[in-house]
């Protein structure tokens, strides 16, 4: 019997054993280390590319052919999903293939906006040894400072906020006056002693869910990620009920920006330490959200946003103080929002543009980010510039406003089949119990009961077909009887559940439809959609087509990319070459405001409704390929005794 | 007899009726607005220059012909002291000539450091009429605003923080897009509607007192100005104990902070409200204060200042949005403060400065800011730069400390004459019965007590002489005994209160005497010494030399300038090339550490002697002429019954 070998992933730093015969994906799999993949492993797709650093590498298969250059190959790139691990390994992991942790789906998936500029962050690390004081030389702290920095760097003109010049002034004296200056432009934005690892953190400001990135802005790397939900949700669960909060309350603004405000700094508190940094290390914040949710965190003005013609405060970027917003970390620290397109499409849209490369694509792409609000932004190569719209889809794909909803977390069923007998094979995300469904899941079940005649194209439930039962919501489809349920309490579909997905799914058709329509686009022109976002990473596209969530297009055209708004921001963090091209693609985005689209309403309705199934082509065999995610299958659940609802039954790919 | 006459005065739009025969200067004080003038109307100091701009004015006479130049004088010229109201007239008060409310003298007196540059704030006021927005132009309103202002006035690259945003929202929805936006450098500080007058406010903020001053930054007129006590002082009277405080409790240098911030924002409110603006028609604000006042406004550290070699966190110009240190004014509107020496010798000596021209003067010139913390200016045109240093000279001369003591006030006694008979003559501001003393009156007092021998050189009084008895606290002098004290309590100088004195006048005569020893100067070779400061303004020069507070020089080479600092203040609010001035001054001027000087405790020890005094040239009849300010003498005050203690009679002018 051959002995476990050991592959060190970099620039993650994980080490992992892995028995002989795993691949590389395995190992990184292994590790938790998200590898990007769409074909699952089936080395068709070419995304889980990886370089073998040290350790033995075969010669390279037809894959890796097809995937790479001779001298790429020659460096020792490899498909990780084709590579076996045959002896000890160091393997490489190019940003673009780290999809990151999936939960949160964290990763920049196949995008490669964020690798597309060289690392160029707005703040420079500055060695600047001062000169002790004495009584013979009182020159003030900040002078010295910035004598040092004149001398050693030829920096004039250095500004400092008054907690800046409080840190330098007790830094200076503990570290013997030899510090390393933080310089933002010419803002001073903090000092650390010499040698000090300096961060930069991007956030993706969503209505539901906020993910950050702790990314090393001297080696690039990411030193940690991570997500809060948006502590905003009890004062609304989407844009309009938030911005309703803000124009009805007394201080519902401000509770508004201090609830997301506190978020910030408790993710900063949270990544900070998991990555071992102290907060005065991140030197700069870069966010991107959706209009609403800008203008929330700053304390802009909402009651122009809510009412047409829905007019931001700004557009442009904004650069504020992090401690003016409450949120700790270098004391000079700025954040940086960079500019909306309009309406309701933010920055949020702009840095999914940017991370997709939207606005470079030689054919006509179409880019969906689907959250609580989905963004959708159109380029033809024809045209000049982008087309943007927004929809207001609602939570309810994040498993919010669904009887069983949960966010996609451990427990949460995220694949539903239903085979030919009527048993329902169910994926639970991390294994055991299902305690509810996820988005993706409730997505996957409504395909499946069309598929199958549980539900017809209005969205009802038919009587008279196996599984649909009254349960204490009215009619429903119950996924997991209770004593399979890790709550106890059964999982089911409810008639409600049908109709909140129908809403959200029609809003994001017809917002899609609409953009076409708008700008004169033939769907059957449209030669990529990149599907971004938390939930859009892990559908089942079938399921998504299925539904009419998305326009039915060959699967081949569409590419589930991660959290790109995410990897757009940490790619404007990372280098000010995409601030300035974040600038050109705002200015360059065209907005296409639906509410007052004369037949908006008509289309959405007509959206709303679930077409016909499509014709068999294979027997249905458990959940499908596109989910790749680290799902474990429930494993041996016993079949129900008798008694229970017909068709719900537990069982793997029955 | 003949009808008085109407006497308006501008710019500060006053009205007054006085009776013919008057003299503009009457008027004007009748008016209550005070001139400049050291000569106390004779004539002869040709500082008191008014313009007649409407009603009969007569030939110039032959103080004004050397006063003023023949254009000047065919303009309306003239000196107010020497121009008799002879029908209704308007006379304009240049700024120079104004001494402003006389209790906080907060004139600049004959500085004419605001006048030498021409009015060029920071602030640009530029009216931008912006395109409202429609379904069709969704433009941020930001971005609306930066269109307006690139079309109109060519300007690029307009930042602005969200507070300064929001105002834009609601106020441009107000006024149908039509609005002037503030900006500073390319920072919109604030926007406003049309037409309204837009402020800057100069705040001399001292250890005991702090002085605003409300400047239209179109006219360069002062708008209004008043005074507060600094907040700090329950937390300690001089810097030393603010220092020790900050550095002691917890939250010691916060709470100094807070107290400091507060007063300034009610200073604003106080003065925006007798101006009939609004807090958002402040654009700017520019302080100057000693080192210590200005770290703790600014929430530096102190630590490093309190302890050798004392060292500024920063000696830099400071600029911080007032909103950050909760002071409301436009809302990015921006709190300027110029640059500091070192030491304690903050940006309020570079005001003095450069409102007394010290850096340009031709001879050899001092210039004395005397407050709770003095600071004293040498600049030496055979040399470059300027030296500074200061000392804690206590608040004894602001009536603290001192048992009857009191602020420069109504019912303050502020000069003190014994006669030859042992009678004492007072007077008191703003006539009445005397309250307490002030600190020109006790220096008076004290002048006047070692003249006729009832205190020695060591400043112990002697128990032989008339007058001196034991009162509650020791030996004691009483000026007013009880039944013509306002407050039914006797005033008088205690053997405390002398020590007070002695002790502050020595901080002061030996940091003068240091100053002119570590650089070498003769005193003789002192051409001007430039008195600054509200108890410096209206001290009796003539006592000042005689308990030797100031070194004795002829009195011609001294000059009562009021309020310098806040005049220096004043002309960086007013002009950006006092802001480069102000810089070039705090880098060209070396700061003198005097507790570090070796022999100067032995020379402060010294200076705490009381000199003997001068030979008498001329009987003693009553205040001299260099108490030029409202004072009314105390009229008619009965002689006190027999039995009250010699000597202290209340006449006037015995």
């Amino acid at each position: 019997v051959s002995r476990p070998f050991v592959v060190e992933l970099q620039p993650v730093g994980k080490r992992v054993e892995v028995p002989a015969g795993s691949t590389v994906m395995d190992a990184a799999r292994a590790a938790g280390v998200g590898i990007t993949s769409v074909c699952g492993g089936q080395g068709t797709c070419g995304r889980c590319r990886v370089m073998v650093t040290a350790g033995p590498v075969g010669e390279p298969v037809d894959a890796d052919r097809r995937a790479f250059t001779r001298p790429e190959l020659d460096a020792g790139y490899r498909l990780a999903c084709r590579t076996p691990v045959t002896g000890d390994l160091t393997v490489g992991l190019p940003r673009a293939s780290l999809l990151g942790d999936q939960r949160l789906q964290v990763g920049a998936g196949g995008t490669s906006g964020e690798g597309a500029s060289a690392l160029a962050p707005a703040v420079r690390i500055l060695p600047a040894p001062m000169d002790p004081p004495s009584l013979t030389d009182q020159r003030g702290d900040l002078d010295r400072l910035t004598a040092a920095l004149r001398t050693a760097h030829g920096v004039h003109g250095v500004q400092a906020s008054p907690a800046a010049i409080g840190q330098l002034s007790e830094l200076a004296r503990r570290c013997d006056w030899d510090v390393v200056a933080l310089l933002h432009g010419r803002e001073l934005v903090g000092v650390l002693p010499p040698g000090r690892t300096v961060a930069g953190l991007a956030v993706d400001l969503g209505t539901t869910k906020v993910a950050g990135y702790l990314i090393d802005l001297v080696t690039g790397q990411e030193l940690a990620a991570g997500g809060v939900a948006n502590p905003q949700i009890p004062y609304g669960e989407d844009v309009v009920s938030r911005l309703a909060h803000a124009g009805r309350a007394v201080r519902g603004a401000q509770q508004l920006a201090e609830a997301v405000r506190s978020g910030l700094d408790d993710l900063v508190g949270q990544l900070t330490e998991r990555a071992g940094l102290q907060r005065e290390q991140v030197a700069e914040a870069v966010v991107v959200a959706n209009t609403a949710m800008h203008h929330l965190l700053l304390g802009l003005p909402t009651r122009q946003l809510a009412a047409s013609p829905f007019v931001a405060a700004t557009s442009t970027a904004v650069q504020v103080r992090a401690a003016e917003l409450g949120i700790r970390i270098a004391p000079g620290g700025l954040v940086h929002c960079p500019p909306c397109v309009g309406g309701f499409v933010g920055a949020d849209a702009v840095a999914m543009i940017l991370a997709c490369e939207l606005d470079a694509a030689v054919g006509v792409s179409i880019g969906v980010d689907i959250g609580t609000n989905t963004e959708i932004a159109l380029h033809d190569p024809r045209r000049p510039g982008l087309t943007a719209t927004s929809c207001a889809s609602g939570p309810a794909f994040e498993g919010a406003h669904i009887r069983d909803g949960m966010r996609a977390a451990d427990g949460a069923i995220e694949a539903v089949r239903i085979g030919p007998d009527g048993a329902v094979g169910l994926t639970v995300i991390g294994g055991g119990e299902p305690v509810g469904i996820c988005g993706s899941g409730i997505v996957d079940a409504i395909a499946e009961l069309r598929r199958v005649g549980a539900l017809n194209g209005r969205g009802r439930f038919a009587l008279d077909v196996p599984g649909v039962s009254l349960g204490r919501d009215g009619l429903q489809y119950v996924l997991a009887p209770a004593q399979v349920s890790a709550t106890g309490q059964e999982i089911a579909v409810t008639q409600t559940d049908v109709n909140e997905i129908q809403l959200a799914k029609g809003a994001v058709q017809a917002a899609i439809t609409a953009l076409l329509d708008a700008t004169g686009t033939d769907p059957a022109d449209v030669e990529e959609v990149l599907i971004a976002g938390a939930f859009g990473s892990f559908l089942n596209l079938d399921s998504a087509l299925d539904v009419g969530l998305l326009p039915r297009l060959p699967n081949a055209r569409y590419r589930q990319v991660g959290n790109a708004a995410g990897a757009g921001a940490r790619g404007v963090l990372r280098s000010t070459a995409e601030r300035a091209r974040a600038r050109r693609v705002a200015a360059g985005t065209g907005y296409l405001e639906l509410t007052t689209l004369p037949g908006f309403q008509a289309r959405f309705a007509k959206a709303m409704a679930l077409p016909a199934p499509p014709a068999p082509t294979e027997p249905v065999a458990g959940p499908s390929g596109t989910v790749t995610h680290r799902s474990e299958p429930v494993a041996d659940q016993p079949l129900p005794p008798s008694g229970q609802p017909v068709g719900a039954s537990v069982v793997q790919g029955a």
